[in-house]
């Protein structure tokens, strides 16, 4: 196989996925050629005389596919071979930006934060991982035990290592080490591609938990691509009595459909923001209660103040040109418990997500596709509640 | 027809059932032969004209079927033709014992609190309901704008009116005034029968949102009566990963199962707490993270202490000698949301609790088979939140 | 007397003062005629035999003092003989601008909402007040029981009574009449005065509630005006560690350092608002917890967004074009308390707040002189929260 | 000086002090003949040559006094040279009885756990300390980052590390090694011994802040020793309005009064819980919103239970044969900021705790003294929320 050095021309749609498709790809038929069955353990000089192609973003438009060491995982580290690992909105803007707000580009980095891999090695003190196990990756880890850390808000901590944020590099690349302590074991009925979209997961559940959606909520969701979808679905496994959801786009309003929204409602450029409002109202039969705010457009954010009903509202804005803020910790317990069989199982049967019994795919693949399409879609750059008082 | 003027002699599972099943058979007749349709306001010249049956509790054991003047709402009241009443175990225990901890029987006293029915007659400030508005009713009304009312905690307001605890008559009757703020419309897909179960079921609402159920959350519910199994339906609805119950009857733990129960178990009089609490670990593979008590038996009490994880853990106690808790108000809106269409309905389609398309009585018949059976299941005596600190 | 019929073309600092100080000083004059000491009843035939002289605003600019007529209390309602009433920077917007965002001014209103008076008569169903109760008014009733009302946040009921909002009447006037339940007795020794401006210190008080000010917090508050004092002072009051506030006028900043302001920081027009972060950040060696903003500017909101840590700050918007929240009730019984003597008074001895022994007026004074000082203080018009999540 | 090499057979009142005033004494001299002045580095070869003399238990009854080796910080610890450590109500028990609950001294194990030092050495990954900083001492250590790390709750995870807690040595010793980010340093205006004192502080911020006492806030406080005393100063500086605090000795009562109590109430054995609740009610004008259980004595606990408003309550639950639960971590900064100067020196004027200008030692004496009398204090084996719901 020849390895592009630079894949800075590829277009978007079509050839970076190219890239990594293959690459995926490649990993798979070498995973497939190694001795040892799914859940055993690979045989170890065999993948480490692999080499460890990496996606690196150089500088704005600048990206190759490099090899590079396969590194050492310390004593609370863990070496992973990468399964899957999901292109996010973020990781298209950087590459086509070199910048998201304070963030630049100024040395290589690697591409990638949605993830799922294998343990191959693990470092010294490690206990409750083993080579061979199959593991989701937070990508945010404290690097010091800050306050935020101690009160249990280390996603909030201004010194978090974050994968694929500059200057931290990702890990959509072969071989990865990261701490053991934030890669979270997957069930035997949940897949690396699942595994990998758990990032996003977390992200709907963060957002739906700190807007407080429960039992009997009604909540409107501006926007239909990957956040606002995975919102959707956190909404609706909470308890949401109604979810109304908007989009310029009817095709993801079908998705969303397909996902349980119970309104979809096409928005057109230039909508005035209080009219949309009263369509949301109208549609419930009152104001909502809760609105997540998933597009980081201007009148979008002044949609959710008019549509939301005084006592409490939310605002999960997206944007480009702010801090990021990465996600909480707590949401990853969950997020696996979410895709957990004995729970996740009677969902599907419940929720008609799956084509086949067993499966899950088309809900998650529906995740997924969008998770990779849209441009705007994930770099949640500020995160805050807004609540009437 | 001939009224028996007391029924104190009848035994309790079997008599006063028939008693009260024919009371209400007796109105569902005479609904029957009034003219108007379902949902049209029955004639009021007519049915003013029948008498107010109603069960009236004289002193212990002392239970009589008595007719009582039709009340005449105030202003902000309105008059109801009950439909449905709930048998709670605290009327049997007011039956049999004349009492529940300091709460005394002294004056004959109108059973009743789980009710549902239609309006007749709208006080003079009345807006939001007009005559044959069916619904539901909340049994406790606040008395007085005290601290806890201006808090939204009237349900914990010492000089609370509260349906059939005395001094405070119940609705086991034909005719019925209460506060109109209290009285909640049911949708047209929700019977009467399921809008007197809306009661009980606002108790698991109220139990799980006090104990913090969320998506992920695994649960340890002591006990399968009826609020046991209220708890379990709201509690996976809120998105519990896993629920484990128990129960002394095993056919109990087979209604929990068929109402979506991950686990069940068996307990035996005499058990040792810790040697339950391992139990319960096991089935989970760790320890629960809420546990919600729903026996008032010591033994269970103190199962739950050792079962649940330090971080948050619950009892709901139940018992006879404690001082009454009523229910929140918050709880009611969202039990009614629960069993309104668009959203109940898909419930009921994921959780196969229903035996027929648009019906989704099994479940809710299990439920109420439950109410009118125990003996000590629902005076919830003192309902506290214990947690680790 | 002779008594202006059109105030409208008084001067705001001097002849509203005028006019106010005048009205005031003959309801003072007139009680000092009637027989009876401070706390027994005043002979109700005498003081009815006044005229009810109100501060009524026809339209922009045009303020007439009339008499109207003394108004009947309903069964739950007392009447009042109004004592001291707070000039509001809402009363004089309305009167000078006609109107405060969607409120506006169409028919004559009776201005102020900051007031305190004696019961002179009350309702037949009032039981915790009788006539001769010295008593401070919360100037929003609810209306409706509605979900707000039922869930402890009444203050945001979209229907609410509010005096001096349109088209609600305020007191600022002889006679008034209001809701019992919305009245609250005086400690023998909290004054009138001090009575009048419990309703600025409940906006303190709400807004360090909800913004968790507690043991230790280090706290930004922006502006040194009325709101911005308050706030200050129920921020020391709750245990808060060190306290910066700005302001464009330096000798508001006097006052605030003799309420307990650790830091005082003079901004200019112009001012970057990530400089004046790092200011405050200097002066406290870290971000502070929490951030209050008490000006409304644009600037100052921006810097509030810089200035504050990441994991909770909290934006008290204060605007003139936007939609008016009251206050919450919980905040009452609070303010009361923390005037009340066993407690305030071990305060006053604690932060030389006071001139002479027994007396608290210099804070409360500049308070008060505060709250009748700046055009844009008070119309608070979007209470909101926003937190990093 | 000759050492005592067993210790046993002290008695508790005299001559266990005897000895520990003896080490600590001794070491202060040697401090004072080391060079260097209060805040710069001891001399460490100096200081290296001291033995390390440590309290050990061995079994119960079976204390000494022995010689340790100097351990070696790793790379995230600090080795401090220890200046004062508190004897705690557990550290006595411990030694009388050998175990706590749950704890069996099954091995020689250092006491001590309420502390302070200096900073001699610090390990290679540790950039926030230096050799010579002052530091209070944080006894609680997690050792693994478990779901209670993770969500902020370290002090419940059930396999921390915590001084003088079997199998876990303490540091009442001359030199010992803790994890530097557990160590914070003491602002100078801060004492060694107040430093010793946050230990105890930190109980009573945790409690109150779990409690929600705030502004306003009526607290009952069950007993006088030290922890109800910490309880009692930290309400009254979060704003309680009112506190009523109990004991059976009217001499710690007389301490309470000095400290801030509003209200003192001698209990006798036999006083019913009913009639003490009544008393409690009595004084205050109304049930209590909150009450801290800080005896552990089953009457008492009842009293807290009749006592406090339905809305919320409390029970923070001491007592013998219960499980550990080690204190937050949140509180250890707030309660070195409550001992700042800017703050705590306003406190100190305005409380009159000082016996002279820039000295706050009557007050932390009496919170020092406390502490090291009453048998059963401070095990708090259980903290626990109790609340209506």
């Amino acid at each position: 196989m020849t390895k592009p050095k630079k894949a800075a021309s590829l277009s978007f749609s079509k050839e970076v996925r190219d890239v990594v498709g293959r690459l995926i790809w490649e990993c798979e038929e070498e995973q497939s050629v190694a001795p040892g069955s799914n859940n055993s353990v690979p045989r170890l000089d065999f993948v480490m005389a692999q080499e460890n192609l990496s996606v690196v973003l150089h500088s704005q438009g600048d990206l190759r596919l490099e090899n590079r060491p396969v590194p050492e995982p310390g004593p609370n580290e863990v070496l992973l071979q990468m399964h899957s690992v999901g292109i996010c909105g973020s990781d298209v803007h950087y590459w086509q930006h070199g910048r998201i707000g304070d963030f630049v580009v100024t040395k290589p980095m690697v591409l990638g934060h949605e993830a799922s891999g294998r343990v191959v090695k693990v470092g010294s003190a490690v206990k409750h991982l083993k080579a061979g196990d199959r593991v989701a990756i937070e990508p945010g880890v404290p690097r010091e035990m800050d306050e935020f850390f101690k009160n249990g808000r280390y996603n909030l901590s201004p010194t978090i290592f974050f994968c694929a944020t500059p200057p931290d590099d990702g890990n959509l690349c072969r071989y990865y080490k990261h701490s053991a302590n934030f890669c979270y074991k997957l069930p035997d009925n949940v897949t690396f591609e699942e595994g990998a979209l758990i990032e996003p997961l977390s992200v709907g559940i963060h957002a739906c938990r700190r807007a407080g959606v429960s039992l009997g909520s009604t909540v409107f969701i501006c926007g239909a691509g990957p956040i606002g979808l995975v919102c959707l679905l956190v909404a609706k496994a909470m308890g949401a009595s109604k979810v109304v959801i908007t989009d310029l786009f009817p095709e993801r309003l079908t998705v969303a459909k397909e996902l349980g929204a119970d309104f979809q409602l096409t928005v057109k450029r230039g909508d005035g923001p209080q009219q949309l409002a009263k369509s949301v109202e109208d549609l419930l039969g009152a104001q909502p209660h809760i609105t997540i705010e998933c597009t980081g457009v201007e009148s979008s954010i002044q949609s959710a103040i008019y549509a939301t009903r005084q006592a409490v509202w939310w605002c999960w804005c997206l944007g480009f040109e702010m801090a990021n803020v990465p996600l909480t910790a707590k949401a990853w317990p969950m997020a696996i418990a979410m895709l957990a069989p004995a729970w996740f199982a009677l969902r599907d049967d419940q929720s008609q997500l799956t084509a086949r019994p067993g499966e899950r795919s088309p809900a998650i693949a529906h995740m997924y596709m969008g998770v990779s399409c849209p441009v705007r879609s994930r770099n949640m750059a500020a995160g805050m509640v807004f609540m009437w008082i």
